[in-house]
């Protein structure tokens, strides 16, 4: 939060910047709001709130209303609606079984979004960015949103290197070290920067912006499929590491006499808690997928003993890792997403009880587990914060005539 | 860093104190500097670090000296030295085996230390606090330290709640929420608060300051005792989480059929790489203590089969948790502290080995391990730098008349 230094005179320009940004990201993540409720929530003074609306404004990026109630007595503080369809990204989705693609407006509202089933295994990286094209493009083509696209930003299911979107390793996809930012943005053609990262750390961006972690700032968020992902707020700043590759919480040893791990080790935390695992307790070792899943989470709800069994073992499996999660990072809250916040009311007492005995009682005692509120699209949510981030950071390069979105100048 | 904004009028003497603080922790951290090197570092100008040099040098923190050499061309730039016996600091630490204290001066000289060893087993935290004073008194009194005494920093073998230095649990000593900042201040009676903190999150302080890991941003530092404590560096910054507790990680589970904790859970890392686990391995389930552990270092040294073989399985263990955590934190750095540090030579190969196997290859590509380069003492230098920390963020609170160190105005 950046507060008014209008006084400083000579770096008043970087100041009406920082401004902006504050103004557009407030707007972006809890518009609409009044002028007064930006004053209380910037800080910035009534005049200065006033001057850099009126200038969004005359860029069509907001739309001041007359406030409907009063609130405060004296005059109504008129209410500043973010444009969801002049500033657009689009956000894309490569899951293990299916890829999403939406495009999403300033302030967050999802104007269009689409899935599509795909077949597991493993696929040539041209063939998939083929398919998110066709999936991508005819959104931005019937909502018309070429000019006001701001972004691309991908959620991928693999370890990402943040810098250029090269992907590591996915082994949903048998990808090693394949350079998923670049085949995009050539395939896509859009002329615009393609960000890509991790699916597991945009559904903790996703859930502490929009979802369960509003407000929160140490968060694990778990993201479970055939793997599992872990995306970690630490003191209210996303966790990266030295390079980018931070929250491998599926790949934590926590049984050396287990099972081979996809990536080479042994007794990783995913053959446990992964989706293998859970289908071969439940009698089903040959099965796989979404589906089959959701038919053991099913039959556990018609009260099957086999079913209930395997969700248990599991649960305690989820707690068991949990504990130690939360012994190394101490986190006021853990966001259960993809199929574990589905099995969640299966395995919350599992998952409680193995934190009681397990976890040190101090860092037990402050934190909650709950399910995502965001469900299956949380992803896709968290990429596109992250295509909207370079436009928050500085929205005046983008309301400058000589940058790119001159189109928004001239709107 | 704080960049200079002279120009910005009404905030001057936020600027002005914001400017003191990073000359002082520069000189802190870095010393002697000329005012060349200050004015790379800082960004500041010639005439800003000029005037704030002379403020610092009026209150007899710095003394500025003719430069030896000249290093560019023209006038030599004089050289501030900081005065270490005018600011200084109370370290005081309590490990398993044995209880130490030092006087630390600006700019991180150690002016004496003392280190007793003490039975383990459980003690009244009554008792230890008075065995800590009679270890520490003695040194102010013999340094003649009370008018510059400006902080006290504890380095606690532990898990402790950092606001207050709350003992949340310490399983060496019994304890379990003893308000150890509190009855060492009152003991001390040295007029000054106690600052608390667990001893392997000011492990990775010390060597983030003055140690193996100056200038890195992501470290993980690992400590060995009877337990295994972490600290970890994330962006430059300590690891907090939500109430203080992060870090612990001794009690990521490894090993379900492994053996009971202290925690109270099962098959925790230290139950397989602490000192229990070392001694049984080498034929010693019944001895204990650093003594105990050192002849087994001793014996491999030379080259007794039994203690290699212990030394290596340890090893293997411990190349087992780390690569989690490498998965988990992508640091950039590992530094092995206490008793690893001592047996680096003998674990090396397993732990390098392990990773190689274990780890996922982006966050391995980006890691080296080291052995710490403070050696035992490094808990008490980050204590050190624990007690400074108020000061170095606001240096101008303690020249100020009114402040506490009236005494530094005075000098």
């Amino acid at each position: 939060m950046v507060v008014s230094r209008e006084a400083s005179g000579q770096r008043s320009e970087t100041v009406r910047r920082a401004n902006l940004s504050t103004i557009v990201r407030e707007l972006h993540l809890r518009g609409p709001l009044s002028r007064s409720d930006l004053v209380c929530s910037t800080g910035l003074t009534r005049g200065a709130i006033r001057g850099l609306i009126g200038e969004l404004a005359a860029a069509g990026l907001v739309r001041e209303e007359r406030s409907a109630r009063g609130g405060t007595p004296g005059r109504p503080s008129p209410l500043a609606r973010p444009r969801h369809d002049r500033a657009t990204v689009l956000a894309l989705d490569i899951a293990v079984d299916s890829i999403g693609a939406a495009l999403v407006g300033f302030g967050g509202c999802v104007i269009d979004h689409v899935r599509a089933d795909r077949a597991r295994g493993h696929f040539a990286a041209t063939r998939i960015t083929a398919d998110l094209a066709r999936l991508a493009l005819p959104l931005v083509e019937r909502h018309d949103a070429r000019e006001s696209l701001i972004g691309i930003g991908v959620a991928m299911v693999g370890v990402v290197r943040p810098d250029d979107g090269l992907v590591r390793l996915a082994p949903n996809l048998g990808w090693q070290d394949v350079p998923l930012g670049a085949l995009l943005a050539r395939r896509l053609n859009l002329d615009l920067p393609v960000m890509v990262a991790n699916e597991a750390d945009l559904g903790a961006l996703a859930e502490q912006r929009r979802g369960a972690a509003v407000g929160v700032d140490d968060v694990l968020y778990l993201s479970g499929e055939v793997g599992v992902g872990g995306g970690l707020i630490v003191d209210g700043q996303p966790l990266i590491g030295a390079a980018g590759y931070a929250g491998e919480v599926g790949h934590l040893p926590v049984n050396p006499a287990g099972t081979t791990c996809r990536c080479g080790s042994i007794g990783c935390w995913e053959t446990e808690v992964g989706e293998r695992a859970l289908l071969r307790r439940a009698g089903r070792p040959r099965a796989s997928g979404r589906a089959a899943v959701d038919a053991v989470i099913a039959e556990a709800e018609a009260g099957s003993a086999g079913a209930l069994a395997a969700l248990s073992e599991t649960g305690e499996w989820l707690g068991f890792g949990l504990a130690g999660l939360v012994n190394l990072f101490n986190p006021s809250l853990v966001v259960l997403g993809g199929v574990f916040g589905r099995m969640a009311p299966f395995v919350a007492h599992e998952v409680e009880e193995a934190l009681d005995r397990r976890a040190l009682r101090a860092p037990r005692e402050v934190v909650r587990v709950v399910p995502t509120s965001l469900g299956p699209d949380a992803t896709l949510i968290g990429a596109s914060e992250l295509a909207f981030e370079p436009f928050l950071v500085d929205p005046a390069a983008w309301l400058s005539p000589r940058a790119r979105p001159l189109r928004l100048a001239s709107a």
